[in-house]
């Protein structure tokens, strides 16, 4: 069965569609901006669950995740609208409210302004689809086809907390983190970080990381023609994993397949490694001319198979 | 229980959000244009059935509603995002491809580009979030909000083939009309005569023909301010639902409160109806200031209540 990276590479050729296939589609606006644009489809049990999260948590990580999209191409978001599809129990109620409060607690800090949706009921469970609309100087958008070989590779923050909080939302006997669940449930999309990383200049490809490390330096591979390693003991585990919880051979599968920690993850030329020197960021690995993705773990070097979270 | 109008109402007032009311949101883009933007959400079951419409029907229709919101207000229609939660049996088959193509074939039509979307798998039925952006002279898109006391109410086309469509598939064992299907399966956003009517610059307030005639032209008086009232013997009830399939008492019932034949719906000044005497556009009724929507039958006259569709 194909996977939906698969499935839109397919839709691409099939239909010559050549501005697919980064966090924002990229849009001319006027002389000096493009227009960026992006769309997240949430869905009740699979991207939340009820049991889990309030209805703030949900309604603020529904505007987390595009504006992690929008900082992925060092852009400004600008305006939003959302869809949602309602299941009467939770139409009847304050859901909706309360969704829409922790929707705008996010949206002020971002001055972001909700400018339509649509609003429609559903036999089955919540559907939320966010769309996120933003801005960036004309054709300085960043996008995920320009790393080189011989780039250097880096991530902003730590990795693996959000998987980690998932975990244990899942099995709440375990010992309770509240910093690693409110990774889970209230991500901080990087859009400072993502713009000051365009303003100096140095990257050459950028995403964010939202399906995994290891899926997501495959997509940054795959659009610019390049292969990677990471060094698995450069990695910026979050402390709160192994200090709290869990065996230490969970580390590496959180920090490489958790996703959904939405730090920037990017490639920049050798030279510049000085001008990232006072950033939140750490240099995880190389951009080689192999097509293949690696890890190195002590000596041994092997192929990174891409294992965040699928669909299909 | 509200209803997803008074939903929407409440929203605005409460985080007071200026942009929302319209088929579409209105943004600046740049000296001469502003930006267009809809968002449609269709959901299995609710907005179609897997069983009465191919694939291709479902392509097609999910553009053409939000087509028709760009025609609403004067605009031309430029990109398009999908957002689709997809079941598994759905993934697994030809559904998608078979759906892009008759998506396509309407974009086509358009000249609309595919930028963008996302794509889940959803545990229930199938999902679909309909986005298209588009453009329009700036400070001329029409809008819900300019209807004046003694303006003329126009319809074009026909009014009620879509809902009689749609009462032939609920009930396959009546007279089958291929032509009524066809006009819910396919409706055909009037785009270039929405492009027209604001060309002639003679439309003070318009929307298409969506949740049904009794609803939105109670849009139009509630964003306008004004009152409406409706001459049942002037509607353009489609000629095919009475040659083929329905008793007179339906004919009505279809054309007031079917929705779906998304036709526009505007109002001029009395002065311009000459201006609009060569469309294919009918005289309706005519702007009030009593604040109610009423219709006229015979020499009765009630109010009419709003019947289209709802959600909640």
């Amino acid at each position: 069965m194909r996977s939906e990276f698969q499935f839109i590479n397919d839709i691409k050729k099939r239909f010559s569609l050549t501005h697919i296939g980064d966090d924002c589609a990229v849009l001319p606006k006027d002389a000096e901006l493009d227009l960026l644009i992006t769309t997240d489809l949430l869905i009740e049990n699979i991207d939340f669950r009820l049991d889990w999260a309030t209805p703030r948590d949900i309604g603020y990580k529904s505007l987390a995740v595009s504006l992690s999209d929008i900082a992925a191409m060092g852009g400004t978001p600008t305006h939003a609208l959302i869809s949602l599809g309602v299941p009467e129990n939770l139409w009847k109620g304050r859901f909706l409210d309360e969704f829409y409060e922790g929707w705008h607690s996010l949206a002020n800090e971002f001055q972001v302004e909700l400018i339509g949706g649509d609003v429609s009921s559903v036999p089955g469970k919540l559907v939320i689809d966010s769309i996120v609309l933003g801005e960036v100087l004309k054709d300085k958008a960043l996008l995920r086809s320009g790393a080189k070989a011989g780039d250097q590779i880096y991530v902003s923050g730590t990795l693996g907390g959000a998987a980690a909080g998932l975990r244990i939302l899942e099995a709440p006997n375990s010992k309770k983190s509240d910093k690693l669940i409110q990774k889970q449930l209230r991500p901080v999309p990087q859009v400072a970080l993502g713009k000051q990383l365009r303003k100096l200049g140095i990257v050459n490809a950028m995403i964010d990381i939202s399906d995994g490390l290891s899926s997501d330096i495959r997509h940054i591979c795959e659009a610019s023609g390049v292969g990677a390693i990471i060094e698995a003991d450069h990695l910026p585990i979050d402390s709160q994993i192994s200090a709290d919880l869990f065996e230490n051979d969970n580390l590496l599968e959180f920090a490489l397949n958790g996703g959904e920690d939405f730090g920037l993850l990017f490639t920049t030329t050798e030279n510049n490694e000085s001008l990232a020197g006072n950033l939140p960021i750490t240099n995880i690995g190389t951009v080689t001319n192999t097509g293949k993705v690696e890890i190195k773990n002590g000596d041994k070097v092997q192929e990174l198979s891409p294992g965040g979270f699928r669909h299909f």
